[in-house]
């Protein structure tokens, strides 16, 4: 296996950060210029200039080449790649579920027998 | 919001890289040794052990405290969460995914009307 990075690491690079996420979820609500970005996250341009830049590089958003108004958008293509990758896990949580529920279930019959016992 | 490193940037940061992936992908197979995970990698030891820290320290496994054969197993529970994350964007991909579609049937209906005018 190549240690080169690969999209998938790219992107999960790229959104292991909780700013990064929150732009994104920003976004999701619709474009916004870059100073409208800056703004709630009370961070300096050149701070949010530095994390749309890793956003932009995974192509997780990109920017309009408009001439004064340069709005980010959001771009969905590298988060379907990241849900396809961890739907391979599914079986696993949904499992470790079940083995919960079947914990669940063996406790509350032996409270039960007890309870029967103490009769 | 905070900076400090979130559970969820936590489990994005030990997936952004190919080789922890891979040992994901091996114990989704079952359970395995530290020098089980090393061989197919061509890793050494201190390199797989941080690999391992990594995904240890992120919840993605969990090693047991047996004596001696001390194996590795997956914890599906953080990646769980990736999906409930991910999952919120759903809607844009498949937005996405249908624009295209219908570019896709502009294309050929024009392409039909085109024939048409040839007739």
């Amino acid at each position: 296996m190549s240690m080169a990075a690969d999209q998938l690491s790219v992107t999960l690079t790229a959104l292991a950060d909780p700013t990064r996420r929150a732009i994104l979820a920003r976004l999701g609500r619709g474009e916004a210029t870059v100073s409208e970005l800056a703004e709630p996250f009370n961070l300096k341009l050149p701070t949010i200039s530095k994390h749309l830049k890793v956003l932009q590089r995974a192509g997780l958003i990109t920017q309009a080449r408009k001439a004064q108004w340069r709005p980010c958008r959001l771009e969905p293509a590298p988060l379907k790649e990241v849900e396809e990758w961890v739907e391979g896990y599914r079986r696993f949580w949904e499992a470790s579920h079940e083995r919960l529920e079947e914990l669940l279930r063996e406790l509350q019959s032996e409270g039960q027998s007890k309870q029967e016992e103490k009769k």
